[in-house]
């Protein structure tokens, strides 16, 4: 299928050619395609076919090619599957394959308004016994709207970069004034993200329908949250200082072209939705898994969440508001049914009140010094597995 | 005081002088600094007098002057006052006096994250008697932090754009089922809000001592909402489409160095706040003024506000939380304690059951074809307005 020689089970087939921002020694940093242990180095190889986008790939972002919108995603794409498929490009591409472990990987695109969504009814579920234990855990609302609200876009940063622990508020029940200091019940949640492309004009829905003709792609989101933090702070106007120290995402943007033999459709919804929301539903039949310290201990699945990614861009965008080219808007945390699906260590510990054992220890919220990966991919109807690579961060001690 | 002819009662005097970005014709997009009822073209100024600057007014935003930091603001502003005080400055100046009313406002800046506050005692009590008539109208947590929420940056529209009446779901407390269409409830928030210059290292909290080297200047704020969409989509992850539709701001940038006289301290705060919030504290002595299709119906004062514009900057940045060039927080909306001036139509007319008079009707939420406009100014210690201009919309039918 290819002539570029492939490493066994690597995230980055021929069929999947995800894009990303790369960093070789101190050139100027521009944009890859993935594939095996290298990337294509783009903008030459472009160039050197005279094909109008080689300046489009001389750029610190994906955000010119995300703007171009789908005839010119797809018309990358067949181009990129033709580099790699076509023995005859070998000459032109193989001086510009670069090997992945040389380069440093930046923020894919620039973000414009970052939403973070509750799509699981696990995740929301548990949660909701967690911090309102008296009251029904999902609220009425949950299952006729995808919840969400907007999170901070200037504190999305790339994969790798370090988490310093975030300092704020927290009161806790049994405490009678709240204090300041260190968080210290730091959390991940594992989502996945999706990347807009094309944008839309302000007063002017996108319909569930038109969400192809919008979406470039995904990424892997880490929504580190700090819980003592949100729990104080989150009534009445949600979440805040909790997550806005920093979320990580991958750096690879995978296409929804190339998930498209990998979707499967929505579980039933009931109560029915409203009719802005109904459609042709599906999601990624995406895998996670997250590892603390190395020591795999979750494999969140995605293919139950119960709100689709369609149907949260109808909802973000019913009221009229536009979306432009890099808004990214995530998931929620993705948590199965099964104990080790579930998507936060909040969950997993069940409030710290359950420890989980990582290499030998109990453990429940993130100490310093410790590295969270997440990794997943798709899995396409006749088995193949479409990679989204890795998003990873290690905690370094609060500042003083 | 100043060569140029002045009106009588102008926002725009010679100690004020703001800048915004104005289109003339079918010219590129500039920079302009406001005197009585006209503008100065800055950058051939700028360029005549040989100015590092005069790039920088020959832009379509304010961020890369914005970007420049305190120094270069305190500098460019020392040169405006000796433009417009200096009698040997007119032959340089005239020219490039553009009456205001020969040209268009744009969005003054490019907003990079957009965060709302709460910060007003009496507006968080109305509006938790209002939403949560059963329960404590002021939450625990609200006098410890200055609560608030990350709103969206890309519908941050420019003064004078139509706002789309929004569409959604709502569901009131005797519906059985929520339902879909356009807000009946669409309303007003009359705030303040803090445009950002110099950004911050992630990881690192910007402190109360620090806002002045952080913070630019100010712009009157409109954050519309609909409340019904509010009511039932709040919980638990705060307001979303209620609010994302539209913010509109005024076109005019006025300087915290145009404020500094007009600075009052801020009301004492009890419970004693955290160390992190303490400093010494001030509320810049704004007074609005909201008109309804002509008619004024309220006067909110902003120095009674309870949680300062410096706490804000500083709880916001606690968690390590980076700041932008281009980020704005707006107060949220200003109350006072007198019924006419609340900052808000639910509040003015108490959910809808008090409606107020305007031109004779009586009106409770915003219908097709109302406009608002909000206009304000600061007052010095010795009794001198620095105008803050206006902010106005006019709402247009949802789409079908």
């Amino acid at each position: 299928m290819t002539w570029i020689d492939l490493p066994d089970a690597t995230p980055f087939g021929p069929d999947n050619l995800p894009l990303g921002v790369f960093r070789l020694g101190d050139e100027e940093p521009r944009i890859g395609a993935a594939i095996g242990d290298h990337l294509i180095d783009l903008a030459p190889v472009a160039s050197a076919q005279m094909l109008d986008g080689s300046q489009l790939f001389n750029q610190p972002t994906l955000n010119a090619f995300l703007a171009l919108g789908r005839p010119a995603w797809k018309a990358t794409r067949e181009w990129l599957l033709d580099l790699v498929r076509n023995e005859n490009n070998r000459d032109a591409v193989e001086p510009h394959l670069v090997p992945r472990d040389a380069v440093t990987m930046l923020l894919p695109f620039e973000v414009a308004d970052y939403v973070d969504f509750y799509a699981s009814e696990v995740h929301a579920t548990n949660l909701g016994r967690l911090f309102r234990p008296d009251s029904e855990p999902l609220l009425p609302n949950w299952k006729h709207l995808p919840v969400g609200y907007h999170g901070r876009a200037g504190t999305v940063v790339a994969s790798g970069t370090d988490i310093v622990r975030p300092s704020g508020q927290r009161k806790a029940p049994t405490d009678t004034e709240p204090s300041y200091g260190p968080s210290q019940r730091l959390d991940i949640e594992v989502e996945l993200g999706f990347v807009v492309g094309t944008p839309s004009a302000l007063g002017t829905p996108v319909g569930v329908d038109a969400f192809e003709d919008h979406m470039y792609g995904v990424v892997l989101v880490n929504d580190w949250s700090a819980r003592d933090l949100q729990a104080w702070e989150y009534v009445p106007l949600g979440p805040f200082l909790g997550k806005s120290f920093a979320t990580s995402i991958s750096p690879w943007v995978v296409s929804l072209e190339a998930l498209k033999d990998a979707m499967v459709p929505l579980p039933q919804q009931d109560p029915p939705v409203l009719p802005y929301l109904r459609g042709d539903l599906q999601n990624p039949d995406i895998t996670f898994e997250v590892r603390w310290n190395g020591q795999l201990v979750s494999t969140p699945p995605y293919r139950e969440m119960y709100w689709s990614p369609a149907q949260m861009l109808a909802h973000l965008s019913v009221n009229g508001a536009s979306v432009r080219t890099g808004d990214l808007y995530a998931s929620g945390t993705v948590s199965g049914t099964a104990k080790d699906q579930r998507g936060s260590f909040i969950e997993l510990s069940w409030g710290g009140r359950e420890p989980v054992t990582v290499n030998g220890e109990e453990r429940t919220f993130l100490q310093d010094g410790d590295e969270v990966t997440i990794t997943g991919w798709a899995t396409t109807k006749d088995g193949r597995r479409i990679g989204l690579g890795e998003v990873t961060g290690r905690i370094t001690p609060a500042r003083k």
